[in-house]
């Protein structure tokens, strides 16, 4: 059977087993998944022999020991796995909700109706536990899914996938459901990305590269997260106690996420007084500053900041500060070198943080607030699957409920149309 | 200036001419959408002195006469330009509704604003009333507008573009928010689909083959509407009279639009007495019934149904039919056979109405109501900009709504991440 026969093939027993997944009943679908977190604990032997598998071949081309750690299920992420499983069977249910119930002039009476997409498939880059949290959400969201992880990780993800498959035999529900493609040449995403027949989403999840290559090559709509080039603007009127606080957190807490802060905007009636705050707590930080004329002025140990530090996302402790004349100014920087993912304003201008919220062009806005809380978490969205910074379907945070749509349902008592 | 460069130029002003109609009040929008009521009535001399060079082209061309009627800007059909463009006015604005807002544990309140999606790019074929239509709904959304219609109407397209613009004009409103490609070659339409940078949304409406041309070449999201293949199924339980009004309303009423009715299925107990009762109905109402051995038994005078006409969209006085042993056939026949549009059961059985809306895959699913319900004037949506049978972003008829998306904001008063 040639890859591609085996991908087609793979995509259809997955698109077959997606219907039922659609009907599973909640208790069903949470039985399983505490089966999958039960199964992970009694398996963990199997997995991590076979992920020292991609690891000793991983140490052999020698990759990097951040890449290696990334790649390990040592017990603590095996641990968060299982977590991860029992959070989302505690999740409540998306599938079946009906609301918008009314009834029509004509008598009957609409509503809409969640139900699951069908099926997800996910194309991610090196941390094998992907394999399982998305699994996880796809299935409580009934849905059917098919992973594509690094090549790098492949018997660690063949592993768990082995160990979730089990689990489903075990509850009599088609272990298709969730399938990992055992191929690991990229022909394999290129056929993956051609089967609109079989997959309704794909999520790439990775670097830019890998993002734009699955944008560029998708028949299947894609929702995509790009960069996370985040913003502060502390206006004339903030409180400079609270705005370095939310850089500092924005910039220091996590540098390498994709919701750090990565570019400060200073009204100049600001500057003269707030940057040598900030700037003192941001070297204690060991913050690298790369500043605009303005800003070197009042920071003489920053470096100068290059055109392309402006929309750069640096994933460091560096950070980009620019003085700005006024709000517009703030508002047009976003929107020449923003990402669309996380824009704050620092302000206790009430007509200011009404405008920054409405104009400001980005899946979360935010008045006085580190730009890490967009995090479906935080929001309240329990787990989620990744950051869309795409506005169709989903923009922002996506959990459970973004993994599903709505049909209309109808009901009538003979109602014809005249 | 080539081809392309046009297309590219004018995508790129109609994307910030979009900026700008994104943060329009709801009176301004409003207001314009009046005064392009307005216009049209008092140009249209020039309008139709323009359309009228497209009929005699068509003509020239020898287009069918229900085509020519279709290009034609009569008096009547301006007039429901211009009750489209006050209903448009009338309805609620969707962008800036604020919903979900919930105060989370970390002390930020997080909620969901509705905002514009962008740029939409309408590819359409004939009917040069949708310029106007597609328009108003985009605008009044908050969105620019790229419209692309058929060639055969170009004249008709670019006078109608041409009022619509003056009157943006007229109340400061960059005219590019509205632009119809003024280049009738199919190349075009490629260099659109790949604007991915100034587009958001492509909606193509028309026959299949544009359809599928629009979403095999676009790198743009594509909302589509393929076939309406609908079905109604009377189960063991239904009320016979009340099935056989649903079915002829369903096939009669309109025959050639996408929520008719195209197959019939009959539960086997309830075969013997309906089908001649429907029967002799859809004789008398002059359509062909193409029937399954079992429906023939019954129905001596019905054709046979060849394998193709199931799941075939007839658009005419012809009905396919068949006789099922129960609900598990019928739902098994709308999966194999439906386009997840409209999919109806007549019944009285409280379980099967039940489980056939929440098993039928389709946009909408309807109990004991007729196919034709599915529009979104009649679900209160409002004005509709098509049917989606896709399931990412909108399912089912699109309105004002659909045409936008949701941002997250967050209220905080200094809150950071720990």
């Amino acid at each position: 059977m040639s890859m591609e026969e085996t991908v087609i093939g793979l995509a259809r027993e997955t698109k077959r087993a997606s219907r039922r997944v659609a009907n599973l009943s909640t208790t069903a679908k949470n039985g399983v998944l505490r089966r999958m977190a039960a199964a992970l604990i009694e398996r963990k032997a199997y997995i991590q022999a076979e992920n020292e598998k991609d690891l000793a071949a991983g140490r052999a081309k020698g990759l990097a020991s951040a890449m290696l750690d990334r790649l390990a299920l040592s017990d603590k992420v095996i641990a968060s796995m299982v977590a991860g499983l029992e959070e989302v069977a505690a999740l409540p249910d998306p599938v079946g909700e009906i609301d918008e119930m009314v009834r029509r002039p004509s008598g009957i009476t609409v509503g809409r109706m969640r139900i699951p997409l069908g099926v997800i498939g996910m194309i991610y880059e090196s941390r094998p536990n992907v394999t399982v949290d998305a699994a996880a959400l796809c299935l409580k969201a009934g849905n059917g899914v098919i992973l594509r992880g690094g090549s790098e990780a492949i018997h660690s993800n063949l592993a768990l996938a082995k160990v979730l498959q089990d689990c489903l035999a075990a509850e009599k529900i088609e272990p298709a459901a969730i399938q990992v493609i055992p191929i690991t040449d990229r022909e394999a995403v290129n056929t993956m990305l051609r089967l609109e027949e079989y997959i309704d989403l794909i999520i790439p999840r990775g670097g830019e590269g890998l993002i734009r290559f699955v944008a560029e090559n998708s028949r299947i709509p894609v929702l995509k997260h790009y960069k996370g080039v985040c913003h502060v603007f502390v206006d004339e009127s903030a409180d400079y106690e609270m705005a370095a606080r939310i850089v500092i957190n924005g910039k220091v807490q996590r540098p390498g996420v994709c919701n750090a802060l990565e570019t400060l905007l200073v009204h100049e009636k600001t500057a003269a007084e707030f940057l040598p705050l900030v700037g003192a707590q941001l070297a204690t930080a060991g913050v690298e500053i790369r500043g605009c004329p303005a800003t070197r002025a009042l920071l003489p140990a920053a470096k100068a900041a290059a055109p392309d530090d402006w929309g750069r996302e640096f994933l460091d402790l560096i950070l980009a500060v620019k003085v700005v004349a006024d709000l517009d100014e703030a508002l047009a920087h976003i929107e020449a070198h923003g990402s669309q993912h996380t824009e704050v304003i620092v302000t206790n201008d009430y007509a200011h943080a009404q405008r920054f919220l409405r104009e400001a062009d980005a899946s979360s806005v935010m008045v006085n607030a580190s730009t890490r809380f967009n995090d479906g978490g935080q929001f309240g969205l329990g787990a989620e699957i990744g950051i869309s910074t795409t506005k169709l379907h989903a923009y922002g945070p996506m959990g459970l409920r973004e993994l599903t749509t709505r049909k209309f349902i109808v009901y009538g008592d003979g109602q014809i149309r005249s």
